[in-house]
Parts: structure tokens; sequence; C-alpha cells
């Protein structure tokens, strides 16, 4: 992996967990190995632009992924696996880690432009990721986006309840629910 | 109102806005209009003990609200009437205020404990205070809890994402929702 890649998913990774406030130049450069100046090199915009791609990025990897596994598996399947990862990777993190877009996210009101500008294009992504999952097993456009922004919401909000409860219940609940949402149109 | 209580609602303002982190001592002095000399004469133990007592505060008189709504109202329109409101506080702040609780859970891994249980307790008495309220219109107690958690998970991610895309659109959806799933069982 790249220097560039290194620094975008250990940025991420530290705003899922600490925020954007939260997360400084320097644990960026100690969690990525990069050095200050591999840093400003490809981010010469420093934070805000380094906070930026690293939402853009995750953002796409997940979506990608979100859409893959949706379309071609059962729905049901594909959100409750998901949920199941996530559920994971919260345990595994002592119920650190939150998701790298929805934590920056709640920093909305004081976020500069770059950043805050990345976190709505990577729920708004997500939305037409998750709609176009439903669409390929038939689903009615309209519908498969109204239910794309329910799922959405519904996991960042169990995601934030879990971390805050140190405790999975929220998310297997509301796996479940996603589930019983994505089954309503599905075979 | 007091000078404690003035600080208190001061506090969970700018918490909704700013979370834990971005709330500055001087910020709550100036917006709650209180001295220095008694904030610490009200919270010797400085930010964490106020900022712990403001969403203890928030919490409760929100908690109570909702409990009463739902219990009294057909549950559908005591939900409708929180989101509408919400959404109507969100806009009324230039899509700048969260959840006092929602915002600073966002940062649950970087909050000392009083704040992290505080923020932990507020969504437990939620779900508690929501499950009450179902409960008053013959819900059995085990389905009121589940649906409880997810009303609040729902709401919380709906905020969540409105926040961040500046567009009431997944509140509007989210209350839709939530109508349907405390319609299931109540007249």
């Amino acid at each position: 992996m790249d220097s560039r890649t290194r620094l975008l998913d250990a940025t991420a990774t530290l705003l899922a967990d600490h925020g954007y406030h939260g997360t400084g130049m320097k644990e960026i450069l100690s969690a990525s190995g990069a050095v200050a100046g591999s840093l400003y090199h490809h981010f010469p915009g420093g934070k805000d632009q380094l906070a930026a791609a690293a939402v853009e990025r995750a953002a796409q990897v997940i979506g990608e992924r979100m859409e893959r596994a949706l379309a071609t598996r059962p729905p049901g399947d594909a959100v409750e696996a998901f949920y199941a990862a996530s559920a994971e990777t919260l345990v595994a993190s002592g119920f650190r880690y939150g998701c790298p877009v929805g934590t920056p996210a709640a920093e909305a009101a004081i976020l500069g432009e770059p950043v805050a500008a990345a976190v709505c294009g990577a729920f708004t992504g997500w939305e037409a990721a998750i709609g176009r999952g439903l669409c390929a097993h038939g689903w009615p456009e309209e519908e498969a986006a109204r239910t794309a922004s329910l799922l959405l919401a519904l996991f960042e909000g169990a995601l934030l309840v879990a971390r805050a409860e140190r405790s999975t219940a929220p998310l297997e609940l509301a796996a479940r629910h996603s589930r019983a949402l994505v089954e309503r149109f599905s075979s």
C-alpha cells in the first residue's frame, strides 16, 4: 500500500474513533507510519484536506462493498452480514470505533467546508449505493430510495447508541428490523 | 430561572451544537450569562461535571416530555409531533443543532467517565421512557422495549444525517416510519 493510501486509511480509522477535532496530526503520523514531509507532500492543505480525502475514500470503499453485497446476495443476508461485521469491529475496538463518516458528522456545526462537504457527500453517496443495490432486485426506484435513507439512518443511530451503551444490542435489533425492511419487496 | 439551571441549559445547547470537545468554558459563560465564580461554585469539578449534569438534565426533561406525550396521545401523533419539533429546531439553527445527548455521544471514545456515563444513562433512560409510553397503550413489555430501541436509534441517526445533508428529508422519512412502527399495536 502506498504512503498516500496508508495516510488515508489511518486517518479514517482515527476519525471513526476520535472524530475530527479529537484527531491530531501527530496521531495520524504515528498511526500511518508516515513522515510529516510525506503528509504535506500529498496533502498540502493539511488536516482539512487529508480528513476530507479520508472520508471520501472510506465512503467510496464502503459504498461499493455495500452495493455489491446488496445486489449480489439476498438483501436481508447482505444487511445482516454488514451489521455483524460492524458489531465485531465495535467489540474488537473496545466499543471505541464508530463510523468514519458518522463520527465526524456529529461535528457538522464546527467542521470546515471541505470535511463537511465530504461527510455530506458520503451520506448521499451511501443512500444512492444502497438504493441501487435494492433496485438490482427489482425494487421500484422511489421505494428503494426511501428504504435506503431509513437503512442508513437506522444504522448510524444504532451504532451511535451501541457505542455509548457499550452494548451490541442496539445493532442486533436494528439488523433484524433492517432485514425485515429489505425483505418486503425481495424474494 | 436560577443561575445553575441557566448554566445547564446553555451547556446542553452548546453540546447539541459543538459536542463536548468543541465547547469551551468561555462560550458556556458567555451563553449562560454566568460568571466564572458562579460556575465553579455550582460545578467545582469544572467542565466534566457541568457537561455531565447538563446531559442528565436535558435527558430527564426530554424523556419526561416524550413519555407523557406518548402515553397521553395517540402514539403516532406524539412521534410525529416530536419529529416536527426537532426538524423546526434544526432548521431554525441553520442545521447546526443536533441532540444534546447524540452529539457528544459521537465522542464516546474520548469522553471522560462522568460525561460518558451521563450519555449512556440518557440513552438507556430514553429507551425506558419510550417503552413506558408505549406500555400505557397496552403494548406487551418486550415488544415495547424493542420498538423503543429502534425508535431512538432511528431518530438519532436521522438527525445525524439531516444535519450533515442540511436537509429535513431524513427526519421526515424517519417520522413516517416511526409512526408506522408505533401504530402496529395501538388503536
